[in-house]
Order: structure tokens, then sequence, then C-alpha cells
């Protein structure tokens, strides 16, 4: 964590940006292009291997603004639930390992067979609860994602930032926290009322654009900061006005960002972020 | 407008469900399989005239439900601005002659080359304004319909019925309202409590499932009633309890569906519509 003004030492690349680098190709893009911290994902930690994953980081003097993801709490009393609380378990005890400053948590979405919404949101607060322990003693903190209405039956029946802050205010607040991601919540009347509310609470902010038209798959419709239709500086300003102290990871979702070369994503990434700071 | 409890004399099809008809085919189809109502669009209207087309429809006993649409009002002052002011009195119009209980408004996206959701927003309060005396002067009751956040930008700056109720709650009550969709406000968790406080201002519920996975046109993605996730009798039961008095229609924009017979249509939408009434 930074605190302090938006500056170029708050900037963060989320791994999914450049998602055909593996850690260790991600790391050296980030300290070839100077930015400072890096949002890692678990399939590319586990491909490295967790204690070297860390010790690439570190060595690097990258700090770990998030760990990508766990969560998909959405299943009844059984083998699924406990499987699902198990790997989250598990990917708290990541997050610790690599110092990360969250661990995102993505609810998951109606259980199979279910159109029961309450219920599947009673089952995330359930989850959330019996893995605050380990969270506590590891010291890691939970980030709960509000996804997109449009992800709601399948993905995340957190839907938007209220809900997550909702969520969120049932545990203490050093360890269980919310993540403003602008593609999913930069279409909300209460996004400005519910930032405020959310002080102490931000634990990750990314940034990406919405872009028009939506693509077929709607997870990557998502854009360079300024490709898309989100009025990014309101954002911005409300997360530092509550108090966020920590790093902006970039996360795009995107073929075409994917398509391009790395270094030029980072390049970009840069100079869009250095534009936002105006 | 009918009141009362859930009836088979409720039902409505929205001929947008069976787009490839025209109008007098729609018509034949709903006096054919029983269905009391029909919801109507502008250019199936145009295309027969409005005065055959009111007389097509009362002649054969039918109830018109809705006439859709007007809005796309988020344009800065000026000549598109003028344009559709002057379309949308010209669809109040059509409304009055055609007997419909509500015109429905679907508000615009962001303006054009606009980030501005709030601007947006305001545009569209300051255009039903503009449009209450006309409504008022005709006898008809604008419904203003929230659409699914995923369409904020390019289509409707509308997205929760909240937002929607607080919109309608600046006019009179006899003259605005807001339509139901469950496409759109399945999601929300403030649903209930939002169809609670709309009571006397629903003017129209339209009905259809959201179907697992999305289809590349996110427009598509509706489904015959049990088709998809979502849970319809708290939705009915919550509209019901909020005094809703007219029809419930039955709107499916989906490529399979207009790809059926339309008898088969017809006769699928009678039978979900029963199955629901339980």
């Amino acid at each position: 964590m930074t605190g302090g003004p938006l500056d170029r030492d708050r900037l963060s690349l989320n791994q999914a940006t450049v998602k055909h680098l593996d850690l260790a190709q991600s790391v050296d893009l980030c300290v070839r292009h100077e930015i400072p911290a890096i949002g890692l994902w678990r399939d590319r930690v586990a491909e490295a291997g967790l204690r070297r994953a860390a010790a690439t980081v570190r060595d690097a003097g990258l700090h770990v603004s998030s760990l990508c993801r766990g969560g998909f709490f959405t299943h009844p009393e059984g083998p699924a639930r406990a499987s699902a609380l198990a790997d989250n378990r598990q990917a708290i005890a990541e997050a610790a390992e690599l110092g990360a400053d969250t661990l995102v948590l993505v609810s998951g979405g109606l259980p199979c067979g279910s159109r029961d919404l309450a219920l599947a949101r009673r089952m995330v607060a359930d989850a959330i609860a019996d893995l605050v322990p380990t969270a506590q003693q590891l010291g890691v903190r939970l980030g709960i994602e509000p996804m997109h209405p449009m992800f709601c039956a399948d993905r995340c029946v957190v839907s938007t930032l209220g809900d997550a802050l909702d969520l969120a205010f049932q545990f203490p607040a050093e360890t269980v926290g919310v993540v403003v991601d602008t593609y999913h919540v930069w279409w909300d009347p209460q996004l400005a009322a519910q930032i405020d509310r959310a002080r102490g609470r931000i634990v990750s902010v990314q940034l990406c654009d919405w872009v028009v038209p939506l693509p077929a798959d709607t997870l990557l419709g998502r854009g360079h900061l300024g490709d898309g239709v989100i009025d990014f500086p309101p954002v911005v300003a409300g997360v530092l006005a509550a108090g966020y102290p920590g790093f902006v990871e970039i996360e795009i979702f995107n073929q075409d960002v994917w398509d391009a070369p790395a270094d030029q994503t980072a390049a970009t990434v840069r100079q869009r972020f250095a534009r936002l700071l105006g």
C-alpha cells in the first residue's frame, strides 16, 4: 500500500492484460516499463511454482497489488462447497506468501439448477464467514468484487458495489473489503455514493474501459483507458477521497490487446495512466 | 386494464415475439390462440397504417397493452433533440389512437462522444418533462423502461427500476410510470423493494427469461418462461401486490423463437403462462 495522491508510483499491471506472458515474463515487462506493482493470477503463479513466483516478484522489486482469484462459493452443503472452501484457503495461503494486498473474490453465479438469487447471496456470505479466520490468521485481506449484472446468472451474484459493501460490512474491515473495477460498476447511478460509503473498505481498484459495441464474448469488452465510454477521473477522485491507499491496477481482457506485442501494451498502459494523472 | 388476480385474461403477446409477422398476422395469431391483448411496435403499425392498425386490433376484440416505443432522448439542444421530441409526440398520438395502455420509453444511451452519464440522465428527465403536456392532453401514459446495465452505454442510461422510479416520481402518476421487464431487472437485489415502492406507477409488465449463456447479440438472450434462470413468481406476486392492474406481456427477442412457426410460439407462450399461473 502506498497512500497519498495518485502518481505513477501507484500504477499496477494486472497480468491478465498480457495474458500470454508467463509470470517471469510479466514481471520483466513491469520492470522494463517501470511499473512498480503487478496483479497476479493463480494459474500463472502455480505454473511458476508459488515459492519461485514469490521470489521472482520480490527480487524484481515489484509489489503484488492483488491475487486473482478466489470465490465461486455458490454451492449447497456438500463436496463441491467443501472443495471450494479448501481451494480458497489455499488461495489465501498463496496471497500471504506473495505478500498480495488482497485476494480478489468472485462470488460465483446461481447454483446449478437454482433460480434463487437470495439463497446464492446467502451462500456467499456464509462462505466468506468460513474463510475469515484463515484470512485473519495469515494476515490476508479478502476483496469482494462486484461484477457487472450481465454476469449475475453464471459468474457473480454480487452485482453492485452496494451489494459488495453490504456483504463486507458483516466482517472486520481489516479482513474483508471490496474491489472497485470500473468495467463492472461504471454504469451504476449509486456509484459515487457507494464509493463514499466504502471508506476504509476498498482493497483494490482496477481500471479498464467499456468498449462499444460489446464483443460476442462479453468478458472481453474491455479496453485501454480512453478507448471506451467510462469517465475515470470522478471514480479515481472518489476512491482517493474515500482514503484508498493502494495501487491502481490496469486489467484489460480484450482479444486485440492480447494480440498486440506486450511491450506495446505496457507502453499504452503507462501512457494512458499518465494521461489520467493529467 | 383489467385488475384483480392474475389469470389468462391478462395475458398479452408482444408482437416482437413473432417478429416476422405483420400486424394483421399478429392480431390473427392472438385471436386464434385466445390471447386477449397485444403489445404493438411502431414500425409494424406504420406499415399497416395507423388508422387501419387501430381498426384491425379493435375489430378483433384485442386490447393494446403497450406501444413500443418512444424515447432515445439523449441529445444536446439542437436538431437531433428536436427531432426526437417530435417523433415522441407522434408516438404519443399513435398510442392514443390505438388505445394503448402505455407508450414504452427507452431513454437512449450516452450522447455521441460523451462520457457524462449524469448529463445523459438529466437529458432524459428534461425530455420527459417536455412530453408530459402532450401525453396529458391525449390521455396517454408514458412508461419509463429501465434496461439492463449492459445496454447503458449505447441504448438506455436508465438502468434499474429504482432509477426509473426516481425519474417517474418527478411527474404526475396518471401520466408517467415505469415498465417492469424481467430480462432487464431480474438480477437486482433491490428489485422487490423497488416494485413495492412502485405502487401506482407500474404501467407495463413484460416477461421473458434470461437464457445462459448469453448469445453474441445480447439483445437476443431472452427465452420462453422457464427456459432460463429467472424466478418469475415473486416478481409477478410483487407487481400484483403493488396494485398493477394491467396485462402481462410476453416479449421474447430470440433467434430460435423467431425461427419457430408462430403458432408454436403462441402455444408455448400460452402454456408457459398457464404454468406460471399454477
